[in-house]
Formats: structure tokens, C-alpha cells, sequence
């Protein structure tokens, strides 16, 4: 067997997908210990143990890292969610609600250290940016089969998702600045709430 | 009637708080047009018309007049929201509740921009800040007075404040977003959603 050969079946560089994860996975843990503003790309490709050169291959700039953490994490997020609704029967409305609220408020109880690296910059003033929230689209068409199939009564899908996912973010953003570790509790008392706002005339 | 006194009857100069308010509002607008980054303190000064030493008489820095403008910003806001509730009679809760986020929806609306320049360093890491807010103890007392009283049943007035209040905000945000002026129809569905929250089991 030629040399060529053997070197094409044991290569020496890790596939791009590979090493693309090592980018990120190094950029999550600088970025959670000292923040977005003072890593420099530099000690992001040494820590992924990657020349700077490598690193441009797959990123154009910080941002851009920042930008494919954020897709991840909110892609993680919904598919945390999505597969605890699904876990439920079809007809468990009750169920898939607080399906919902129990993967929402332990996934972002789990991860707001990254949640915080990836939306480090979103102001106030960028609404159209949380606007894209393919969360709430997730919430507004549970809302709005349970409602079809008689089980709930929701007059407008769309604002009771947005009243439900702010409402659940912000009443885990009083959890963690408590210090509370465990979301049950919570997720028990919101399922509660959530459920009378949507329960049958 | 001596010269001396006449001065002491006209003063040239304008009462502290006078001139506190002209700085105040001249920061605003500047604010407002061109962001806090790019304002100087020597354009503060210019359009309130005060040398920049007199500046310094009243506040430390940019950021020392943002934080005035925050609390005179969260002050007039609940200001307006307590006057309407207190415009219903006592025992009117639905019409309370209503007041609350008519009031809320309208006062949002109106001073979105001055919101986003008070609140423009605000980040999600900023819990604490975030939970500082007074309007969350309001509107916790009034849904605790309305459970109190029989006609409403909460059982943890603190957690539904906090969804009210992030819904609230949620829904206004994605109001201003698509280009909403007059908020009546979201107060009118928003109020409907969150009486059927409180609503007696």
C-alpha cells in the first residue's frame, strides 16, 4: 500500500466540523471566565490549540464566534425544550406545558453563564433581534393546537407566547440572582399560573 | 429701595433645580438623537446653556446623568400608572388591573426612546439592577389587595407580578417593533389574558 494511501485513511488534521468545535469550546470557557470584551482571538486559538491562521478559516472576527455560540445555544435550547414536549402523548396539553416550562427554566438554570456570553450585547433598544425568537413560535403553535383541540382557550397565540416566554425568563432571572439552584419549584408554580391564563372559559 | 436689594429680589442666576432640569433635558436630546456614546459633556453644557463648570455643580459625570435621568424616567412611569389605578374605585379590581396595564402600555409607548437611552447599558448579566425595579412591588401589592378582598385568587402575587410585568414589557416591545403607536387593542387583549391569570378557581 502506498504511503499516500495510508495517509488518507489516518489523517493528521481533525475534520473541520471537529475542529470548528474546539474553536468554540474554547471561546465559551475564556468568554464565561473573563468575558467577551478582554479575550482576545489570539489566546482563543491557543487554548483550542489551533494556529491563528486555522482560526480564520472557520471564523471572520470575534463577533462571529459570539454569532455561532448564540445560534448553538438557542438551537440547544428549543431541541431541550421540543424533545420533553414530545416525551409527553399528544393529547397531554397539561403535560406538554409544563414540558415547557420544566426544560425552559432547567435549561436556561444550566446554561445562563453562556446565555449571558451570547447575548452580551443586545440592548434594550434591539427589539427586532428578539423578535426573531424561534421560541416563541414554538410556544405560540402549543398554545394554539391545544386551543384546536379544545383543551384550552387562547384568543391570541402569538401575545400569550410572549407574555409566557418573558414571563418565564424573567421569573428565572429573579431565580438566579436568588441563588436558587433547583428550577422544580418554580417550574411547578409557573406550570400553575400558565395553566389558569389558558385554561377554558 | 437699595440696589442690593433689588438683586436679592430678582436673582439673575436660576434656582438649582431649574437649572438641574435645563441640563437634564438638554442631555435628553442629545441623548435621544445622537446616543449616549457619542454625547459629550461640553454638548450637555452648550445646549443647556451652563458652562461646563457649572455642569459639575450638579452631576459627577455622563453616566451620573443617566442614572438621574433613570430614576426620573422609573418615577414619572410609575407616577402615571398609580394615578390611573388610584382614578378607579377601591373596590374595582378588574378596572385596577386594567389601569395598570393601560397605563403601563401607554407610558412605554410614549417614552420608548428615553427608556432605551436610560436603560442602554443595561445587559442581561445585570439581574440585580433588574430586580430593583419598584413597579414588580406595586403590582405584587395590588394583585396581593384584589386576592385579599376575594375577587381575585393568587397564590404567589410576587411570581405573577413578575409575569405581568415581563409580559407586559414583552408585548410592548414587539409593539414598538412593528411599528405600533396606539396601544389601546394590546391593553385591551393583554388585560383580558392577565384577569383570566388571577381569575378565582
Amino acid at each position: 500500500m502506498p504511503v499516500i494511501a495510508r495517509k488518507a485513511l489516518k489523517p493528521r488534521t481533525k475534520p473541520a466540523e471537529v475542529r470548528r468545535d474546539d474553536i468554540l469550546r474554547a471561546a465559551t470557557s475564556l468568554f464565561v471566565a473573563k468575558g467577551v470584551g478582554t479575550t482576545t482571538i489570539d489566546e482563543i486559538a491557543t487554548r483550542a490549540e489551533v494556529a491563528k491562521g486555522t482560526f480564520y478559516l472557520y471564523f471572520t472576527s470575534k463577533e462571529d464566534v459570539v454569532a455561532a455560540l448564540r445560534e448553538r445555544f438557542v438551537a440547544g435550547f428549543r431541541a431541550r425544550i421540543l424533545s420533553a414536549i414530545e416525551a409527553c402523548p399528544p393529547d397531554d396539553w397539561t403535560g406538554r406545558l409544563k414540558s415547557f416550562v420544566g426544560a425552559g427554566i432547567a435549561a436556561y438554570l444550566d446554561d445562563h453563564q453562556l446565555h449571558d456570553v451570547v447575548f452580551h450585547d443586545h440592548r434594550p433598544d434591539q427589539r427586532r433581534i428578539k423578535g426573531d425568537n424561534p421560541l416563541l413560535g414554538d410556544l405560540s403553535a402549543l398554545l394554539a393546537a391545544g386551543t384546536k383541540a379544545g383543551a384550552w382557550s387562547v384568543d391570541d397565540p402569538d401575545l400569550a407566547a410572549i407574555v409566557l416566554f418573558n414571563g418565564l425568563h424573567g421569573a428565572v432571572d429573579h431565580a438566579i440572582e436568588c441563588g436558587v439552584r433547583d428550577g422544580s419549584e418554580l417550574a411547578a408554580n409557573l406550570s400553575a399560573l400558565f395553566l389558569r391564563m389558558v385554561r377554558p372559559k
